[in-house]
């Protein structure tokens, strides 16, 4: 009945009948993601929680505050021919409305609605406005007052922001058809192939987006041109053509060597990954399994030496971008949001492309610990960087417009604000990524509470997971046939399966396939989530003697609120000869609290072995790292000292 | 004969005959530092080779740099009245000729040379030139085709390069008295005050340096209003006047808050250095007790917390910064050569104001492990951030315009060059930091091999210090009263001192005094120099279960170049139940080599305990810290993990 099947199957092509309503859908591809439309969330899980969430709370956010900085209203200047100076915002400003757009097209598509229309319809006519008559959109560059069409190549984001315009008119064309925000898009691709076309100037953007853009734009237009630019886009980078300047390198945006010669990524940790997604588009188009392989090792050497134990990446401030490999602080990793958005994006693609388990495993752990740990309970502040230590408690959440949050508080915005709208496209397409057909096998990858109709299955998946391990399927309806095929999560030490009341069966990680089904059928899986110890690769200097605690597919932390008074968080290691215990949806372990040395005054803090005083063994609890912060600012660890 | 004495004397004020040749000469202070001229350093000695070095290679390896650049030009070009645009070199390139003509000062102070005074008088009219009838003097603003003065007071860096001009006048006054060069400062001085006086703008450069400039120029010229414009700046600093912007907060400006009210040295360190240097000053010659408590409690939070082994401050890339405390990764380790610098002037103005031996010993570590590890052997490449780890196996050393170094080889030349000449000016005036007249007493307080005249006493040191432990101080010449007080190292475990064959006597960290010496006495001193084990405090993260071996003054590290075949850096680990022993002018250690945990391919580096498999023990050898890279590019790490 059960069976562990291969970790993946190099095929690509098969066909299906049509467009799913998702961001990714390769022509032909053996693997077709799940459309949002045929997946219901259950308001009450964990996913479906925050999406309703982002609905009610977070487009509405995003809006007033773009509103409210002149971020829209900049369409409007350049429509009405303002040539008043100040234009305020960043150069990429317009690509926050864009990703605003996608996020409310396929909230439209999920469960349409007369006032999110009409929102939605009233900012497309004031993008739409802003256009030029050859199709250039931009409301920084290109009109009186500001600097001239495409004259900061390496800066300026004018091709990065059509990329997200695009992305926003493929989730309207998938969820919808054609409206005037695909029009728009359709005008802005147009003009993007006269200018940097097969005949145009042979430039790029400095940031990667407009590739993966109008890859899934030509796709589902079934529009070769804007393929073929996307793969002219892909095909320049890597020779150095962008001006560099200090600390802005080659390599900053992977200029440094074309794509198909990297073994790794390196550089601004967002551009990365956004082009490397593009890449495996047009690798698997091209049915170039070679560059398939090439794109799967750059992800695994990543993953392997360069990722945090919550799926983050970037390692670096200084440039947002990854590190050296095992260079991996817990206390200033970056990991911003956008990166776990865009690791998502590579992760996903890969998926389709390979059926590998490992990429729905990171994606996974993306989701849970990266992409949920951004926004605030309710949906209205955001965290930029995800470290995974806070060393000083910080000041107070400030309700304006933050740099970037780096003080251990979400930020209701930010001068650079990417993050926020990211978070709303990608909850908002959520869905998306928890099935898929494989082939004419309904595959399982998320557990997410809802219905889902794949592969001629509907069912309905009843789980309070990640915080408890059961999950049951009900079939409600099931195809003659094909099979069922559900993801054993990598950290999954003891996982059972059993169908409709039979003996349960021990599943490893991987997939488990179930076959036979008939509708009425009840698959129960049941994954082990009891919290456990998980040790860094001794090559990570920063974690060293240390360890976390991991419970399912959560990364926990500990918090200095929930220490008895007067134990400081640097002050506490963990007694590993004890186990973590269940407690809340976290865990509760045994701690020594230390003494710590005291240096003596006005010496480096560097001398004889630290006379370690053990004093009695107390229980601290640990709390889901993507609720940190949450209460009041506080310190935070991931990793914990052992004693 | 020899006794141990206080830590420090809190007395402030005594009288002094006249200024010293030396870059800080409070009035009246009770403690004065040995003029340039009162020593000979040995060039076979590790500082004489040094002061050599930077003579004969570094001084014009920086002027022909700036030479080519253009930075000399820029004087020309506004003495002319040049109206072309594209002006080379940052804002404040004017600031490194200043310091290339402070280190020229201070070396024809220390031995006249008919070349390098022509040089020197050449580069003096060529700025001179480019001084406006009204005082104000730069090539970055002010003059026709740049931005109008004063109009980017936070990092135009115009009072910045003039504190510069200013340290540079003062070195020329102290060792020849008025020249072209004082009368361009002295215009410049004056300039200032009217400018930004008692009645003029209320404004602060955010770049501190004019502060310490103004204070010392003042003092060398009795002239009370350099030194009340100086106490200004100060008072102004700290109360947020200086606009900000993301990234560039007011903390990395230090105008977060008053001086007075800071507990620790934060933001841009170089900045937060020099600042407190000049806040010594004014506390000192204010006789202001309190003050100089609270600088000595600031110095003493930033040693105890966010200090490196080497010494080396800075831990962040990002904005040049201090980090929190505890937050001292190895690898991302910023120590940016001119903060060692600037550490080296805030420590030397807080032992002159207490005595106190800390200071010393601080100045110490960094002269040894910061500012002798920028030059390469040869003094024509430099260190621009010195980590404690290179993980990657830098490239061939780039022999044009680094950005900055950050990549494990010295470059000649920075894009942002502030190092080279900061080391240059160091090396030229180093003998003044070896020894004081402490009312009376003469006082050794860093043992560099060559003649010494301080308190009336005339001494040669001779020893080949710090390889060597041993030094013999031989009495040339005694006053009739006034001890002889030595350093003893705080890293000493066990020190001897001797006088003319009698039998030696133990004496600990401290002070040492030997009194009623006579000419004809000889003094030995015998430091115990044997490697040793180092631990970092347990609240350093980044450096957990890791040791560093010290030999003395000296942090040792090892070099991939050093280690067997096959054997990779990351791979080895201290087995500290053998203890280290002298190799060379280093040490040796054994070590075994690692089994590193192979990660399953494409899964995140985190898991279940490592099973390390122990090879056998090997030796491998540890050279000083100074020397890295000086043979090839290398992987490179001070502290090593505890097997």
């Amino acid at each position: 009945m059960t069976i562990t099947g291969p970790r993946k199957d190099a095929t690509i092509h098969a066909t299906h009948p049509r467009d799913a309503a998702a961001p990714v859908v390769p022509p032909g591809s053996r693997r077709v993601g799940v459309g949002i439309d045929e997946v219901h969330l259950d308001p009450s899980g964990f996913w479906g929680h925050r999406q309703h969430t982002n609905r009610r709370a977070t487009l509405e956010h995003c809006r007033s505050w773009m509103e409210q900085l002149g971020w829209l209203e900049n369409f409007d200047r350049v429509a009405r021919g303002d040539r008043t100076t100040g234009r305020p915002g960043w150069q990429f400003s317009d690509s926050e409305v864009y990703k605003l757009l996608e996020a409310m097209a396929w909230e439209l598509g999920r469960l349409p609605d007369d006032d999110l229309q009409q929102t939605y319809d009233t900012l497309v006519e004031r993008v739409r406005a802003a256009q030029d008559a050859d199709g250039y959109l931009n409301t920084a560059f290109g009109h009186p007052g500001l600097p001239a069409r495409y004259s900061d190549m390496a800066m300026g984001h004018e091709l990065y922001n059509i990329g997200h315009l695009l992305q926003a008119a493929v989730a309207r064309l998938r969820t919808h058809g054609t409206d005037a925000l695909v029009e728009t898009a359709k005008r802005a691709a147009d003009h993007v192939w006269a200018e940097f076309g097969e005949y145009g100037r042979p430039s790029i953007c400095g940031h990667p987006e407009i590739e993966v853009g109008l890859m899934e734009f030509g796709r589902a237009l079934k529009d070769d041109r804007y393929i073929r630019q996307a793969a002219l886009f892909l095909e320049r980078r890597g020779h150095g053509i962008l001006p560099v300047r200090p600390l802005l390198s080659a390599e900053y945006f992977q200029d440094d060597q074309p794509i198909r010669s990297a073994t790794v990524l390196r550089g601004h940790a967002v551009r990365a990954l956004y082009l490397s997604a593009a890449a495996v588009d047009a690798a698997v188009d091209d049915g170039d399994l070679d560059f398939v392989d090439t794109l799967e090792r750059q992800w695994a050497h990543t993953v392997e030496r360069r990722t945090y134990l919550t799926g983050g990446m970037g390692s670096r401030h200084q440039d947002e971008g990854f590190g050296d490999d095992f260079e991996l602080p817990a206390d200033r990793a970056y990991c911003e949001t956008c990166a776990g958005v865009g690791s998502v994006m590579f992760a996903w693609r890969l998926y389709l492309a390979t059926g590998d388990v490992r990429y729905a495993d990171l994606i996974e752990r993306t989701l849970f610990n990266v992409i949920a740990t951004s926004p605030s309970e309710d949906g209205r502040a955001f965290f930029y960087a995800n470290p995974l230590q806070q060393r000083v408690r910080a000041s107070a959440p400030d309700e304006g417009v933050n740099a970037r949050a780096e003080g251990g508080s979400r930020a209701p915005w930010f001068d650079v604000s990417c993050c926020p709208t990211n978070v709303a496209r990608t909850f908002a397409s959520l869905a998306a990524y928890s099935a898929a057909d494989d082939d004419g096998d309904a595959v399982l990858l998320q557990y997410m509470a809802g219905r889902v109709a794949v592969a001629g299955y509907t069912m309905d998946v009843e789980t309070q997971y990640p915080v408890d391990g059961r999950i049951r399927i009900t079939v409600v309806e099931a195809p003659t046939s094909g099979r069922l095929r559900l993801r054993i999560p990598s950290w999954s030490a003891a996982a059972s399966l059993a169908v409709s009341g039979r003996s349960p069966q021990q599943v490893g990680p991987g997939w488990a396939h179930v076959e036979d089904l008939v509708t009425g059928d009840v698959v129960d899986l049941d994954l082990d989530v009891a919290p456990r110890l998980t040790w860094p690769d001794p090559r990570i200097d920063a974690v060293r003697a240390s360890v976390a605690v991991e419970r399912g597919p959560l990364v926990l932390c500990v918090e200095s609120t929930d220490l008895p008074p007067g134990v400081d968080l640097q002050d506490i290691a963990i007694d590993t000869t004890s186990a973590p215990r269940i407690h809340g949806d976290g865990a509760e372990i045994d701690v020594r609290v230390r003494m710590t040395r005291n240096t003596p005054p006005g010496r480096v803090p560097y001398g004889a072995p630290s006379a370690t005083t053990a004093r009695k063994r107390i229980p601290v609890s640990l709390i889901p790292y993507h609720r940190w912060a949450e209460r009041w600012p506080t310190t935070m660890r991931v990793f914990l000292p052992v004693e």
